[in-house]
């Protein structure tokens, strides 16, 4: 793939030897990270579903590119930054987060005049303040009217509320309605998840319908999520898929069924640095490396071994990880190096600056974590 | 207090008011900053102990400058980075983690020469390396025997390890045995904990014994930790104290009785942004922003509201933190800000690349979290 060769200048010293880096660091097998992308590429395609990833998992202009160069037709994006960074490489943003307040609108507005937006939202006082700051800026945004179809987190019922709301947008002069968004984040498992598919199917239906009749069809239904990824054909109507954790997978999306251990792409590589308590042993990848993200089973610590599954981080605190030795005959001694596949990638990524891409042992690049943060792009170019 | 007046250049556009700042963002209350400080300074005074604190709470040379301000005799720091931007405001410091591996101990090596530097470590491997580095670079390095005294996380048992890896020490031509360290993390109530006291007492006696016994008694005693802070004049041999939270304190440090609500200096400043679902209202701080570090109460969330302290941020994605109404008539509009307490201040902080201080409705000024992160000094100066 693309991602090769440029090496980052905020790498103080360079080495293509694993042997030799500084731990706790991010790595993302490469081959790995190309096959995710491949799959989810054929799988849409042989569906005829639009993909819009969401990039807050790598959250790296060089890896949205790969995704756009394997057909995907625009970016999700959940902050301003993110949507600022991704402008340099994608005209075609959907801000999948209620832009609301001045700050906020200020720095969506300030996007680009190439740059088609699209932001989701499920509030009134939203889509007014959207509507606001569009007319003062002569700029108009697209819009997907948020449904709550079981998460309950965000968005509208599909009843009364989703016709007043898409109703609004669709009479707002520059704002343009262009459909419908949900997010099925309740449904955590790929493989044993019928009844729950049936009822969002059965759900959105309803909302289909109940928009058709009010002559408000949407141009677009756009859902999904990375454990129902493989689902997305048998959700009626779908048009638009916004998967993000599928480029690096991780230990959460392999409990959901939704890949392989082999397909995991990111590691955090860390060092034995104590073994001094019985049964355990200590390695540099805390809280502030890995994140402290549940496993889907109950107690089941915070990370596994890449090549010792068997092994999980037990206990976590800011800067040091436990690795639990109750079910292993390794014993593993003060400077050995491991591979931990988190729980959730995406948090990995966004506690670290710098991503390391490695093919077997071999260092071939690395990235800036370019829209990690919240400050103004200004700002994080110079980190970058 | 002396952080005041000038303001980050990496902050896009500047405002001195809350009202029109973007969340999420971290505040710290100035007014009580200065108290905290202040509080564990006469704290230390009146029982003869000396303070040496831990960084990675604020990991800001403005902060630390007013620890130095206010008599703490040297810092503590976790990470290479930690150790090198405080470098800078400093020149006695403690790396109270084993710098394993090659890259970090060349970094440590590499620090200005005036920096008196200790490092506190659990095993002959880790001291080995040491000294070798040591002799590589002809520089003098103290070291803290790490004790285990009950946290079962790194640390020799206070027996014939402890005694072997002093005495490996002592021998080392360029390692200087400054002493003994302990972390007692495992007692996480200051009100509650007198058996645990005991126990510890007991065992710090023992050690401090044998030590004695075999001509290794320490020179410094180092321990401590935010929850057992006023404690320290109650066990028998300490005389340095590292806390590291107190400077901001948290929802943890209240359940743990170690400060009361309106010590709490930080908080995370947030926007109501969906109220759909029933019951709830969604803020824009999720656990990319807030960490999701557990409370001390099972299932009461990941933080608090600042003046609703009933209402908790019940669940967590990476943009969304959704408040639970059930405990409260309040019922917020979308756009309304609210500041929330988080269980754990030190996350947040790693979390954040800007720090904005305030006193009342009016922010006063920012600084960066200079030593985020991981890469050498030369690229977080150019983020900072």
């Amino acid at each position: 793939m693309a991602i090769a060769s440029s090496i980052s200048a905020t790498a103080g010293s360079w080495t293509t030897s694993l042997e030799l880096l500084e731990t706790p660091v991010p790595l993302v097998d490469l081959d790995r990270l190309d096959r995710n992308l491949d799959r989810v590429s054929s799988y849409a395609g042989n569906h005829q579903l639009s993909v819009r990833p969401h990039i807050k998992t790598h959250k790296s202009p060089r890896i949205a590119t790969e995704q756009l160069r394997r057909g995907a037709i625009g970016l999700t994006c959940a902050t301003p930054l993110e949507a600022e960074v991704m402008a340099d490489v994608c005209a075609d943003i959907l801000l999948a987060y209620p832009p609301v307040g001045k700050a906020k609108l200020d720095r969506l507005m300030s996007l680009p005049e190439r740059v088609t937006l699209t932001v989701s939202l499920d509030s009134q006082e939203s889509a007014e303040q959207l509507a606001r700051a569009a007319r003062e800026r002569g700029r108009s945004v697209g819009v997907y009217v948020e449904l709550d179809l079981g998460l309950h987190r965000v968005g509208v019922s599909p009843a009364d509320e989703m016709l007043q709301l898409a109703r609004f947008v669709s009479d707002s002069p520059l704002l343009v309605y262009r459909g419908i968004a949900f997010y099925p984040g309740h449904i955590r498992s790929a493989t044993t998840s019928e009844p729950e598919l049936q009822r969002l199917n059965a759900d959105l239906g309803a909302a289909l319908r109940l928009l058709d009749t009010a002559g408000l069809g949407p141009g677009v239904v756009s859902g999904g999520s990375t454990p129902t990824l493989w689902q997305s054909h048998n959700i009626g109507g779908l048009t638009e898929i916004r998967p993000g954790t599928y480029v690096f997978n991780d230990r959460t999306t392999t409990q959901a069924g939704a890949c392989q251990w082999d397909d995991c792409a990111l590691t955090v590589l860390a060092t034995v640095v104590s073994t001094a308590v019985p049964g355990q042993a200590v390695v540099d990848a805390g809280s502030k490396a890995l994140g402290r993200e549940p496993s889907a089973i109950e107690g089941d610590g915070f990370g596994a071994l890449l090549n010792r599954p068997e092994v999980t981080v037990t206990r976590l605190s800011e800067e040091h990880g436990v690795l639990d030795l109750g079910r292993t005959a390794w014993r593993p001694q003060v400077g050995e190096r491991i591979r931990i596949v988190p729980n959730h990638g995406c948090i990995v990524v966004h506690l670290h600056e710098e991503i390391y891409g490695v093919r077997g042992e071999r260092i071939e690049t690395s990235w800036p974590v370019a829209a990690r943060g919240r400050q103004p792009r200004s700002a994080a170019l110079s980190r970058a």
